[in-house]
Parts: structure tokens; sequence; C-alpha cells
């Protein structure tokens, strides 16, 4: 939290995107007895388990919600299944009508269950280490309802936000409403930050970036900070490249996040030293462990040191993943 | 050429990524009558064909070789496959012998009919109209080689680098050595520029992306500006993000592609004045055509004039676009 309102410390909080997974046995043990996916998200028991399991082992400075970015648009009505080869699958959003047929009024009971999970979380955390609530941030869950699932290329999308730029904007907007109604139930509820995942923020062009992610991301964080003075947002715009400055300094998140393509030397300079920088290890080097995984962390570390920056990767940590690696990430960064 | 050495030039010269392509139906025509894509590519008089075409159709500011990236590691004697729905299938690349295996004296033998092409090319285009030879620079090339084909994240390429560093940086260098030599052969067939496509330089962290992008770039540029002085060199760092800036200054290129997701507002100030920028209107806003297609050439265009530009897309051209789509924006910059 002290990072997180702009105050340099030695050494850097941190947690793993993703710490609540597949890489860990218990995890495992847990999803095994979920009937799928959504279930495991939407049943309090099993999501308060399993969000609090890697607590437990590293002892991280901060839980994150296990749950979904897509459970946002589920909690619209819209139709969405985890398959186990392809990953989440919806139906292609393509006009108007189905933009119309969200049902944003649905939003809070579907979500009901979410928000027993935080509760429960945060009553079972340590005072000393924050709960981060999650959402979808509204491009990239545009993303997936247009594409219908992932994409290599989100040519969908970005043909809908060309030709059809009306139809694309009211999407976002509906969809920056009911991020901003979801990120302050989970606030009530007791998560202490909040994240927006714009995973798929890389593939616009600098005009799409301003419309489709900086200005949703302004709506959103303002929002926040004017019903929560002392909730921080984190802002995640995965491959932005260049466009991290801009989103740094226009959308008023307190943190940004770094993917791992992002030089952090570079990205200091750029965003000023007010806003917190959180990442980015790559978790290739996390899998690599040994000399790999703590020249990677030493060079993050040295790059950063002075300035707010949480420690973490550069996006989620990988299945394969040996929980040993992440225990000597853990004691490396904290004896740095 | 002008703009390459560094002039402000209005409007800027365009050419575009893939300009001869499935986009084109006097193309679809040849590419039928060759037995495969390898065929057409080392067949001189039908990849001259192919050349030429979007040369007569648009009046391009230059011509680049019909090619690909990975006929580089066929001349070694690398085995490649295109198949039609997957795309390019190559052996996986994991060994120390692997790259031995390499066989550097195949090179220029093998890449004959393609430096025939050039010299025809070089003949039949008009005295203004400049000819870009080019390779696949050393990382991407590798990563083909080590993942036997395309990959969401490049997994294998990447835990590679981290666990066997030096068979990494032997693959990186027998590459390099390669495409020094490629190149330099094309100039003397007749290219007036070369380029280098670094098409996954983004998916490593910042301190692979100075070993395996920046150093073997660097040293293919000296090389070629030592023996050809008038050569210019183009490379195309695709989704380096903030390190196209250390790319811009590390590697002695003359001039940086940029691709869809940079800010061209930003990579000119991170660049500096003497060093090109080309690029980069989203590919599908030439699909969409019309009033988004001009919104976004219309901004790059204000972005980067007074300094040299090069206008192109940040990707290469979809099959799907329009070819009068591709005529008005040639007019569109040419009026500009």
């Amino acid at each position: 939290m002290r990072v997180l309102a702009g105050e340099p410390v030695w050494p850097p909080p941190i947690w793993l995107m993703r710490q609540a997974g597949r890489y860990l046995p218990e995890y495992r043990a847990v999803r095994a007895g979920a009937s799928d996916f959504i279930a495991l998200c939407t049943t309090p028991d099993l999501a308060t388990e399993v969000t609090l399991q890697p607590i437990r082992r590293f002892g991280f400075d901060a839980a994150i919600l296990f749950s979904d970015i897509l459970i946002l648009p589920w909690a619209l009505g819209y139709e969405l299944a985890f398959k186990e080869a392809e990953g989440p699958v919806l139906p292609q959003l393509a006009t108007a009508a189905d933009v119309e047929a969200l049902e944003p009024e649905r939003l809070l009971p579907s979500v009901a269950p979410v928000l027993e999970t935080v509760r429960h979380v945060r009553a079972a955390l340590p005072a000393a280490t924050a709960l981060i609530g999650f959402a979808g941030a509204p491009f990239t869950v545009a993303c997936y309802m247009i594409e219908g699932g992932g994409s290599a290329d989100f040519a969908r999308t970005r043909k809908l936000a060309y030709a059809e730029p009306a139809l694309m904007h009211r999407l976002i907007d509906r969809l920056t409403d009911t991020a901003i109604a979801y990120l302050g139930a989970q606030i009530e509820a007791g998560a202490d930050i909040v994240m927006l995942f714009d995973s798929w923020a890389g593939v616009l062009s600098t005009r799409l970036f301003r419309d489709h992610v900086i200005d949703p991301t302004r709506r959103i964080a303002a929002a926040i900070h004017t019903r929560y003075a002392s909730v921080p947002v984190i802002g995640f715009p995965r491959l932005a490249g260049l466009s991290m400055a801009s989103y740094a300094t226009g959308t008023g998140v307190d943190c940004v996040g770094m993917d791992t393509s992002v030089d952090p030397v570079l990205a200091a300079t750029l965003v000023g030293p007010r806003v917190a920088l959180q990442g980015n290890l790559d978790p290739m080097a996390l899998v690599a462990g040994g000399a790999a995984m703590e020249r990677e962390t030493e060079a993050i570390l040295v790059a950063l040191r002075g300035r707010p920056h949480v420690f973490n990767l550069g996006h989620g940590i990988l299945p394969q993943t040996s929980p040993e690696h992440v225990g000597a990430l853990v004691d490396l960064v904290r004896g740095a």
C-alpha cells in the first residue's frame, strides 16, 4: 500500500500474477474437485482456499482474488465456457443488438459468490497482506466477446473498431460502467487494491489505444478514486509498448504493470517518480531458475531501486514452474 | 534513399510490407503456376514478376525482393516446408550438434536463384524506384528453428535462451555471419537497401533483447556499412515496445520500422532526428478503408512531418485487402 501511494520501499513487495494456479499441487487438488472452471470461481469456499494457498506457502505481500477476467461478461448474461484445449469460448458479438442484450442489472446478483469470496479472503488474510480485486479492462473483455475467444491478431475486433466506431464505443462504454460497479462492489467487500487487466492493449494503433484503453481506464480510475480515496488502482496495459507512457500519464492509475518486454530503466524515466511500476520478470526465467533467474531479477531490482516498485512477473506464472523456484525468487527479492 | 540518409522529404515515400502478395489477383495467378512457395521464391522469372507487380500497379517508391525470411536457414541445409494451413514447418533445433550441422558453405550456391531475381528486378525497375533486399534477423530465424514453426509465446526459444545461453549465443552468431554474407550478396546483385525483419523481437526481456537482437543487428549493420558505405540498413524490431529506443541508438541502423502499436509521436522523440522511421498504418485500417483509413493515415503523417519518414504499414498487408484501398492510400499519402 505504501508503494502504491508513491513511496519507494526496499526491498520491494512481491506477488506474482496467477500465483494461485496449476503450478501448485494444492491448487490442482482443489481444481479436481470442482465441476468446471466457472464453478471454481463462483464457489466461495473453493475460491477462498485457492486464493490463500500461495500466501500460506510463500508469504507473498498481496493476495489476488481467484477469478477470471471473463467473469464480467458472464455476469452480464453473456454465454461463457472454458474448454480444456481451446480456452474460453463465447458467442461472437457483432451487432448493436448484441450490446443492448447485455444485462447490467444481473451483474451484482451474479457476482454475489465472488464478493463473498472477497469477504472470506480478507477475513482470513494477515493484516499486512493486501487483497487485490480485479476486473478485465473494457478493451480486453471486448476482444474476447467480439472474437468469441482468444485470437492471434484480434482481426475481428480491430475491423469492428475501424468500420463501426459507434458500436465499438457503445460496447466499451457499457463495459466501463460495469467494471466500475464490479470493482466498487469488490472494494465494499474488502479489496484493498483493484487491478485492471488489459491483456490485449498492445494490438491497437495509437489512436484506438487512446479511445479504447486510455479513455475507459481514466474513467474507471477516476470513479474509484472519487468513491474510495484510499484505494489504489493498478493498470496492466500488456504489450502497449511506447504507449505505456501515455497510459501512465493519461489514465490516473497509481501503478502501471510492465509486461516482460518493457525495459524497466526506460519505463522509470517515462512514467515519472510518483506512479508505481509493477513487474516484470519473464515467467520463463522463473521456469529456468538458477543463474538466469537471478541475473534477470537483479537487473529489474537495480533498475527500479529508489522508486515505487512492486516486484512481479511480466505475465502469468507458467503451469510448468517449479514451486521451489518461486520460493527461491521470494528469498532473492527479500534478501536483495 | 534521401530519407534513409536522414533527410526529411515531403510527401514521404511509400511502400508496403508484403506488397507483392495474395491481395493482388495477378499475384494469385502466378502463385497458382508454382509447385510450392519455395519454388516461387527460387524461380527467378516468377519471383521477378511478382516483385514487379505492385510497382506496375501502384508505382510504389520501393520494390522489395519477393522471398521469405526462412530462405536463410533453408539455404544452410535446414529442412523447410510451407504447409497450407499451418505455415512454415521445420525441425526443432535443440542441441549444439544441430547448430554445427548448419552448412554456411551451402549459402551462396543455394541462394543463386534469389540473387538472379535481384539482378532481374533491378534491371527492370525504374531508376527512381529503390530495390530493398532483406533477411530474417538472427533472433527471429532462431525462433522458427527452435520452435519448428510459429508459436504463440516462443516458450522453447525463451527457455533455451535462459537455460543454455552458450548454445543460444552460438546459434545467433552463426545466423549473424550468414545474414551478413547473404545481405552482402544481395547488394552485389543490385539491392539498394537492405532490411532485417525481427518479427519476434518483442518476446524478449530487456537483457535478452540486448544480447540477441541489438548486438547481432549492430554487427550486421556495421559489416554492411563498412563494405557498402552507401547502402542503408532498415531494422524492424517488431513489438519491441520501449526497447525500440535502445534498438535505434544501439544498432546503428539507418531506419527503424515501427509496428502498429508504436506511437509515432513518442518514437520520433526517442530515436532522434537522424534515424529515419518507417511505418506504421494498421493493416486492418487499410482493409476497412474510407474514413478510418484516412484518420489513421493523417495522424501518422502529421506526427512525422519534418523528420525522415518512409510511409508503410505496421505489419504485412492482409490478403483480404482491396487493391482499390491500396490505390486510395497511395493517393492520400502523395496528395498529403
